[in-house]
């Protein structure tokens, strides 16, 4: 089944990236071995899926996240979980930036209320509804930076053309070097200490306090 | 500041455990270095805090999750993210089920709604508002598993005692060897697939499809 996902009403997803399609998975992403996680291509320019995310560094979770205040879903609700290769994690952890080969991923699952013991609240359930990766690759992307958007975790993901809107909105309110490090708890601490939080970000902060 | 917050109204917490106090941190929980992972014990009984766990494997997140019916919190919601050690999280994906020496920790963190260009839904806010604990560690626990509460990731946290409700809890539906595997999206098809899913897991399930 391909599910068709709206994740977003407008611009780029709460945490990270832009909306996107998804083929409805099982479980079927959970993998025993590590292997390599710097980013990898195809001949034709696609990106290979990043198998063993869900065995990366976990940074953070929201859940129907929007930049409209808008309601997106009108009948669901939808977490996302964001997770980036250990060694670009390393490399934040000491300098506060992220280097070059850093692959984020964002999955979204469907937010379920009742199951089990459960009465209220959400917790995840096992479909995965879509995935995209947010990649550093300088000599590969003018602007060192690509978003990528996968169909299935056995399939090659296909390049967001630069200038879409999901671009412009990293640019624009990334805290660090175009990604939302100010939705990621941990880190967000870390960008102050070592004052790699962005002007533009800076600017918007100092506005909002006024 | 101490922070009192009581995480669940009733019994167990969400994903995993019971309700505690912490002292309340700002991003003092990421580390770069990867100590062992195995638990391990004060003189009197007190576990050592597992200070790399945001490096561990990642399992899910939830919110405002409880087995009751009835608003826990009036006045906010709360996330909570459940990580395991990377030696028992690859055992489970051979075998379905948890070996000795698995910890798993729960971490309860503010839902935040308003912030940066986020307009709706929830993201997950700085401050650390609880840590909890569950590990199995067949030699030292009569019934092999054991709950810990920390106040603060810098302390040796709390054994809470045998008999509290978050053990009952855990054992009449956790759905794999006492645990919340119905609540982690990448581990239950796993356990279907294994057949390890407990018999009292198995038989709430057959009665709430009846």
């Amino acid at each position: 089944m391909r599910f068709r996902l709206v994740l977003m009403a407008g611009v780029c997803l709460s945490a990270a990236f832009c909306s996107m399609p998804f083929v409805a998975q099982t479980g079927s992403d959970t993998r025993a071995a590590a292997p390599a996680t710097e980013p990898a291509y195809e001949k034709n320019g696609d990106m290979k899926p990043p198998a063993s995310y869900r065995e990366w560094i976990y940074l953070t979770s929201g859940i129907d996240m929007s930049y409209s205040p808008k309601p997106d879903f009108a009948d669901h609700s939808m977490f996302d979980n964001v997770f980036v290769n250990p060694e670009a994690y390393r490399t934040f952890v000491q300098t506060g930036t992220w280097p070059d080969k850093t692959v984020m991923v964002l999955e979204a699952r469907m937010a379920q209320s009742k199951g089990s013991i459960n009465q209220r609240g959400h917790f995840q359930g096992t479909d995965l509804m879509a995935l995209e990766v947010h990649v550093k690759d300088t000599a590969r992307f003018p602007d060192k930076w690509a978003f990528f958007e996968f169909d299935s975790l056995d399939k090659p993901g296909s390049l967001v053309p630069q200038g879409a809107p999901c671009y412009t909105c990293h640019a624009a309110h990334g805290a660090v070097d175009t990604t939302f490090v100010q939705f990621y708890p941990t880190l967000l601490p870390l960008a102050q200490q070592k004052k790699t939080l962005s002007q533009a970000y800076l600017a918007e902060e100092a506005k909002e306090k006024k």
